[in-house]
């Protein structure tokens, strides 16, 4: 049976990464669940583009059994997470990363993934894609100039752009 | 100055398409507006998502003049087009599509746009992108198997998956 996915999107999330993982997985018959990173569901593309995700992040915590992955979509809200970082749904999603990283699920993301699961302490030792711009600032994960990158349960892509090229191996992990 | 973009977004829209032209567009300052194809401006992605156009395709006729180029957003509404041809909202598409050309201003399209521009008479003898299972389908204009083609003022690219090598040389034809 084909793993299910819990995807968190920020707000406001780079559209064309959210769903070229939204639209494989649909293709593909990954069952699936889009949490905002938010206080409402509704939140906005870095294009502008109001849509609706079906829950928010605060809602997947304590639920994270039902899932076998989860997805990090970036996005614009990510250079001021600093600013924000303590905000309700931004502590959810810390929590909600760092539970599915102790129950040793799979975790996937582009861009920021890397940053966020290296200011966890998840990924010690493992090498990591993820933005040029913060290739030197993760710690405990290694930061790479490749495109995408799988170590152990991390599948991490450098940006949005290569989202497509990490999509095959993770078909295959989730199926 | 950059000109300025129409985009047309079918319901169900395949999301992994229009929002790579739509993220591009906002991060190169190209302007744009989308248009639902359909009776209202809140439309769905293939994959379940509902989004909200800026406004529905029945209020860009008439007022093709404000845009320079214009982009047909493929996705599921597209296979059952036939049996839905005469909705007024298709209706309305053909007409604003068939301006558009007239005015030879650019069109650009992915998946089965090649094949809504060929039913128009656009395109007569211009080579064109577009998805495999259509391409003998075509009349007026000439399928091919590449991943993305330009011929005069006919931007097309085969599926979703190849828009991101179209992009470089749409946005040096819209800045």
């Amino acid at each position: 049976m084909a793993k299910k996915v819990a995807v968190l999107a920020v707000n406001p999330v780079n559209g064309a990464g959210l769903f070229q993982y939204l639209e494989t997985f649909f293709e593909n018959e990954i069952p699936y669940k889009t949490f905002a990173v938010a206080e409402a569901a509704q939140i906005k593309t870095n294009s502008g583009i109001s849509l609706q995700a079906d829950d928010v992040v605060a809602n997947l915590k304590g639920k994270e059994d039902e899932y076998d992955a989860l997805v990090f979509a970036c996005g614009d809200a990510m250079p001021k997470f600093g600013e924000n970082a303590g905000s309700p749904f931004n502590q959810d999603m810390l929590a909600v990363i760092k539970t599915f990283d102790d129950k040793g699920k799979l975790l996937i993301g582009h861009c920021a993934a890397a940053l966020l699961f290296d200011n966890l302490g998840i990924g010690k030792g493992k090498r990591v894609a993820l933005h040029p711009f913060i290739k030197s600032v993760v710690k405990g994960c290694i930061g790479t100039d490749e495109k995408t990158v799988i170590d152990g349960n991390i599948y991490t892509v450098q940006t949005e752009n290569a989202v497509s090229l990490l999509l095959p191996n993770l078909l295959k992990a989730l199926k």
